[in-house]
């Protein structure tokens, strides 16, 4: 007889779609609040795991890498509100002046020794301290704020995010990685036309 | 007779505090969702009126000025998910690149031509074209933007934003108008050092 | 080498699809929280910007006109959270009681005098005073407010909103301006039976 | 054992801030998200509950009594996003057109028959029907809506709000329960003097 | 001449799509924020409508129904964050330990005696109490809770939430009415093998 | 004279509280948004960082811990959106059955093996997968769910959750470990009263 409570119960949940979740399908439009929803008869556990195991290459001039677990290919977040990146830092690894425009974000160092700070929008007063393994630093979102290796070895954290899709903007490549033109920039930032094309060289930067 | 029925409705509404908007009371805590609420029998129609009719000086370095209607210098608009600013341009003003880091902005010229444009978070895009009398330009949350007069007289436009509460930071003031340290600002922004003591002291920057 | 590690960046938006925007693309599905975003490939500058230079013909009964920039029509502030519009009034000019169901108000005059006023919910408290140039006022979301030219020479004013889609109803629309029934009209408004017809001919009701 | 692991987990709520609901407190501040909260130590299950069970004293004009719980006066309801109240209609009742600024209503039909209605903001079209015992039906936030009794007894309802703190705005108070001058009334709302002196003169309204 | 004006403000709603409701429309995509609207054009009043008269069927174990009036099938609820829920109870009838994932719950009871409660997350207090026609108790969002009848006749409530989609998990079934391993439940409940076993027979659990 | 310019831009940032933050102050009353702000002036950079470096006590029942870093212990996530802890598991160790009410988790495996699952609210379909080094998985708000170490060798996760107050509720805790008598626990779970009594005797339930 239970039985039939259930079918009842079931009557709540009679749509073929979870709406308790909403795994991300790249195939059908955006929106203002995300990805659409892939059907739930499809979804499977692997759609909300994601490997964040492999070190990102260092090998470059910042000597870090950045790899994020995002939508779409992360679908599983989509409309969760949260997300997670894992950082590498070589020694000397730097992530440069940047902000995540659509979000706020804690980080927690798993190894090494980084410098993390961030400007308030207050007098741009500066909070910035040496963090260790184990501690957690929180960036408020839309903020610039930075992290670089201050010490001898190898660091890796965590960073996570309070949106799904809370974006990047690295200052340097806003300002010198594209076509807009030498003289708005220098006009714009107060920069040395020499210093704007230098880095605009190094960077790919144009005009 | 009508005269009852007007009491039996006066219950919903029989709280001494309108829900309906909360004018700012600066001597109150302050929440994550804006300033406390005055007492309503305090408050008038003058909380919900500003001006800005007065031009902001503009006979400074970057020859422009902001003027911002927020709270709690604006009480009225607390917690109602608007503001607004007078921006005025002399000739050759600039607002350099600057976020703000809680909302979007929509701005339209009232006077003069001003060049305008943001940065896409997506491959450092920009977005940038000339605007006239009565253009209207959004900027969309978070992203670094800016706008400077191009034209050969005086601008002047007015910018509302998606909060009360916008923000306001201006990246060159981030980077060099505190005390940040020098070595520390070259790491995360890949500038050279003397343009960074450079601007560090044109604008007040230690360390 | 520093070109590799812009490669290990761009892995954060790798996406082909920009999310810090979502510019309106009338054609595919609309949402609760707007319409669905144009593949950011086919985005460009234009899509945020939008004229308001042209005075809207105030040639009518009201002598006053609304020119609004929400989407579709400016589909730049999709899912940001704001928009605008121009309020032009002719001597005598008048926009009638109305309410944004969806978001709050903020007017600036930029030309010429205007009476504004709200009505607040509890006890039925009325703010209203006269706006000159440079004046701002707020309306709290959906409340019932009105503006009027209360000088003798045309007036200008912007109103922008705490949302893309803020709605208007303007109550004598409501009221008059279609096919409910004149003694249902009369039954939940209290109006007299003439002065409802009166309006609904005017206006173009009926039954 | 398991006793130690109990007091392990209890950190995560060792708060003496219950953080799942805020009961209002209405003699600390009231902020734009709500009331402050009740200390939860004092806390009590009553502060959850409310009665509705009596009807509302329909002997007035309208015929009618909406019976709110809403803080301060359900304390429970503040910061959860939802409150009730209880519509009485005797025959011929009515609740004239109203807006509530906060939040979408729905409505369920205990007993008896109602007329109910709201007017879209796109062509002012009306979506009005008669509702009988069992029959909900949902009014969109912020929209001009009405009830009344189109039936030969007393008829029953409850009404069910998106927000603690909905408020309710009878259009007519607005216009004529209050001390907006009359020519101003008539220049706003396009009626004719002597409707609005005949219903100011009724609902207490001046100037 | 006031039919020109109605055109001018006729601008603010040109659009086909009416922006202050969104009637789901199943056969398009779901995103995060609900279904995708229907064409305005064939949206009616019956969207908005729906009936809650028949009884459930309370011939079960539990001798209880719920019948929701979520969407798709009450479409007009679709992002207006609410919606409703009919509640049948018979002599003993109970809703076992629940949770709504998305949002709070406002019950009131139309007929009968229910004894309702939920537990804090905080210290796991319990707030429960006997509720009798008339009373209202809301359940904040996400917490477990229940209802039964503790009176000797057959009960009825309505019940509404701060959602149009809150969901429904009531821990019972999400135990034993799947496939999730024996072993796992045991060790996630701490709950006995048999008794385990017990449930799982009853509610077509299986592994 | 550009410091002549400064001095006009700080006029956006007059205020002496820093709104892109709100560090919890527990001394002044609490609303449904989260902590009152701390003066600005006495927020340090200490606020905005806390130790997950210690492990957990594991030497209970459950062979594991969680060390949450939320407000007011952890003050500089409050109103930002995000919040962390950090989770031991001894050999055999598990997390029981709970839900956080108030937001979603994202959790990352820094050392060893876990097994990890989520009940959905449709059809209670299981999904669940063994976890290891490097890998995330994403639990949707509000759902039961469960983590345990499936391997031979301690294990260490960090969990971040999409509110600074996600809250905890142990579905066990719930039941078993306070005063809801016996016979209402049987009566809405459906457990046998001995299988009751048994965890209420080992949690510290009565009644």
């Amino acid at each position: 007889m239970l039985i039939q409570a259930l079918f009842i119960f079931s009557l709540l949940v009679a749509s073929t779609q979870a709406l308790d979740f909403c795994v991300a399908d790249p195939s059908l439009p955006v929106g203002p609040a995300g990805y659409s929803c892939k059907n739930t008869a499809e979804v499977t556990v692997d759609d909300f795991i994601f490997s964040l195991a492999a070190p990102g290459n260092t090998s470059n001039i910042i000597s870090a890498a950045v790899t994020p677990a995002f939508p779409p290919t992360f679908p599983g977040v989509n409309g969760l509100g949260i997300s997670i990146a894992r950082l590498d830092f070589a020694v000397g690894g730097v992530i440069p002046f940047h902000t995540h425009p659509g979000g706020s974000e804690i980080l927690v160092v798993i190894q090494g020794q980084l410098c993390a700070g961030f400007i308030s929008s207050l007098e741009n007063k500066v909070y910035f301290k040496t963090l260790v393994k184990g501690d957690v630093m929180v960036f408020p979102r839309g903020l610039l704020h930075f992290q670089f290796n201050s010490g001898k070895s190898p660091a890796l954290a965590f960073a996570s995010f309070s949106s799904p899709n809370p974006g990047l903007q690295v200052t340097d490549y806003a300002f010198f990685k594209n076509d807009l033109p030498t003289e708005i920039v220098a006009k714009t930032t107060f920069l040395d036309i020499p210093q704007i094309k230098k880095l605009k060289a190094i960077l790919g930067g144009t005009n």
